[in-house]
């Protein structure tokens, strides 16, 4: 008893303490919180504030047209919408009831943006912060797959790798689905690449990899696959605090351009991965998608290599045709099983996803098409992966026609 | 050219459309910005403010004496400074000289603590996020070991794991030294725990676990080792967001007690990994340490198991004496090559940390006792860490005397 109340004594002095790790206190409000009916309620503490709002994506949005060099875009700002101040200085909104997704927002005090002090969630997009929640309204919803359930789960690792062509060490980060560890099967791999201001982390933080490949998987909806993020910005090799130069993010274009193009250096990745993991390797056991940016080099890669991708996914960004049609009619000659192309209808790219399609129709190239609503944005790319990964990796594509095959399905596969 | 110039639109369309992924812009801002003579300037831009201060940890703390059940402690509360308002709206203050060390602060806007919108590099501490920085005053300060260098680098995985006794699936964090998954090497194992308000992810990201042992198993200073993170909260499986219930942190005290302790559930942690990684064992290769909470774990450990911990770091954290002194008996009975334990000269553990050190000494155990200054504060953690894992598998301790013994070195070891 005696040894107890000490034990007992010391943890709560070791615990008091630690409070200190922390530079400031819980704020005791709850925010935000889920009500029954989907509606969801924000709350903020400051008596001395004048006006308080929220603004994110679960409001409806408000587009603006912006002109950038003569081509004109649709904008969609997030709407925002003003919290009533009740007793003790305490502000709430509660929205209207929401579809399950998962969202962000901040808070607009007197004007100047600041995060939810009450909401641990948080996301990193570029160089900016926003709190996030998720909603499940129903199983089976866009939320859903976004949230953890009690299904086995995959690890999430962070890989550095040589790269020669770069002449860095760069990092990846690697999915691999539950049961990899234990067992000997060999896998296909996803290639999958971010936007121009994003990094390694983007897809397994924003976009909720893990979870949406977990769920998929347990499911039976998607088959188990090793999902590869790369960093695909030449001058960073890794995400901010990750790096040597520590770096603050920036879009990809404001920096000087490098002579080496995403097709010079993903070979660079592909050997690193099939080397260190169990890759069922070949153009059956092989995708690439990507979004914005990323869209763009997975077109490129496709171009470049096109007995390598059975399968290819263009989320929200595209290639040029003009000086690629030779290249596109070699990427076709193989029948690729998927070549997907998503795009937002609110979304600037959409008039170049519509050409690319209309010219690979107009060639008899089998291509896919998906519009969702909505413009460039997050919200879209995780519905587009969900979408895509339940469609890679089931059937065999036709033994390919023309010239000579990268490696062949090596059979280590159960499909 | 008409291709280039079609890609390069494309390139800027998709660019300036992701800009939209962000909901708020960058700041133009630089904050903060580290001066060559180790001054740091902070610039936060905000015309209505009256009074913006900036508070952390580079600056000078106020000693608050705080009352917990009777026993009295020292609380180092963080020191204050007042920002001056320039041209524009733009605030700034330039800090003393400091040392080489990762820093935290926060804004306080009219007395409202706010993130530097400026600095994209954040750390959550329980449910609290501070920005931060490093500083590397001069090669080998505490500060140029959490910073990335360019030497190799080791992975960082989150994996899940299956425990049985606690009858959940886990997750843990695990560091795997440069060439792992290029060799056939086997590893010894640190197992490093958190404290009561952390999660798996702490050590990784407060702790900088993964830049401290790149750099000092690269300047030779730390043998290649496997550290091993788990999530020591019985009632938490992993950390916000990663986890079923989607946690809000809280301290481990707030919650019901489980009636299982430590020692119950942490052979299924061991279990796990000495199945899914090259691991070195035997009570040479395998060392234990924590911080806080997880300092008295490690304490517990290695009484519960006197044949299986080598080395044992206890960081701002001790066990009980009365009630376990024949368990110290066993301990020290294996000679263990170092039994560490750590505290700050104002850390309210210090008079337990001391009791015990001094109480190992009159029984003629042999432990070694490392005062610092300050408190119980992540600063203290990373600096014992970078300590203590110079110190580990360099030498064999003696052959154990008493008792049987775990299965041996395995032999697999290059020392």
């Amino acid at each position: 008893m005696k040894r107890l109340f000490l034990v007992a004594s010391l943890l709560t002095l070791a615990m008091a303490a630690s409070a200190q790790q922390a530079l400031g206190p819980g704020t005791g409000i709850v925010s935000p919180e889920i009500n029954p009916d989907n509606t969801v309620t924000f709350r903020y503490h400051n008596p001395k504030a004048k006006v308080v709002q929220v603004t994110g994506d679960f409001l409806p949005s408000r587009p603006i047209e912006v002109d950038i060099n003569g081509q004109k875009m649709v904008y969609n700002a997030p709407g925002v919408a003003d919290l009533q101040e009740g007793p003790g200085g305490v502000w709430t909104y509660t929205s209207a009831p929401l579809t399950g997704e998962l969202y962000s927002y901040s808070f607009l005090v007197d004007g100047h943006r600041e995060m939810d002090p009450s909401n641990v969630h948080q996301n990193r997009d570029v160089a900016t912060w926003t709190n996030i929640f998720t909603l499940s309204a129903r199983p089976g919803d866009a939320g859903w797959y976004y949230e953890v359930h009690n299904v086995p789960h995959g690890s999430v690792s962070h890989v550095w790798y040589d790269s020669p062509t770069l002449n860095s060490q760069r990092r990846m980060t690697v999915y691999t689905p539950a049961g990899y560890e234990s067992g000997n099967q060999h896998y296909p791999v996803l290639y999958l690449l971010h936007g121009s201001g994003g990094d390694e982390d983007a897809w397994a933080d924003l976009g909720r990899t893990a979870q949406i490949m977990d769920n998929l998987i347990a499911e039976g909806k998607a088959k188990p696959m090793i999902v590869v993020m790369p960093n695909g910005v030449w001058f960073n090799q890794a995400a901010p605090g990750a790096a040597v130069n520590n770096f603050q993010p920036t879009m990809a274009n404001s920096r000087s351009q490098s002579t080496k193009e995403i097709e010079d250096s993903f070979p660079d990745v592909m050997n690193f991965v099939e080397k260190h993991y169990r890759v069922a390797k070949g153009y059956s056991n092989t995708a690439v998608a990507g979004l914005s940016m990323g869209g763009r080099q997975s077109c490129m890669l496709s171009l470049h290599y096109p007995d390598t991708f059975g399968y290819v996914g263009l989320f929200s960004g595209v290639g040029a045709i003009e000086g690629n049609e030779e290249g596109f009619a070699k990427v076709f000659a193989y029948e690729p099983k998927l070549y997907w192309i998503a795009c937002g209808k609110a979304d600037g790219v959409m008039v170049n996803a519509k050409r690319l399609k209309e010219w690979l129709d107009f060639q008899g190239f089998k291509a896919e098409m998906y519009e969702s609503e909505g413009g460039h944005i997050w919200r879209n790319w995780r519905v587009y992966l969900t979408m895509f990964a339940q469609r890679l990796f089931k059937q065999q594509p036709k033994a390919p026609k023309p010239v000579r095959m990268s490696s062949a399905n090596n059979g280590d596969v159960d499909f």
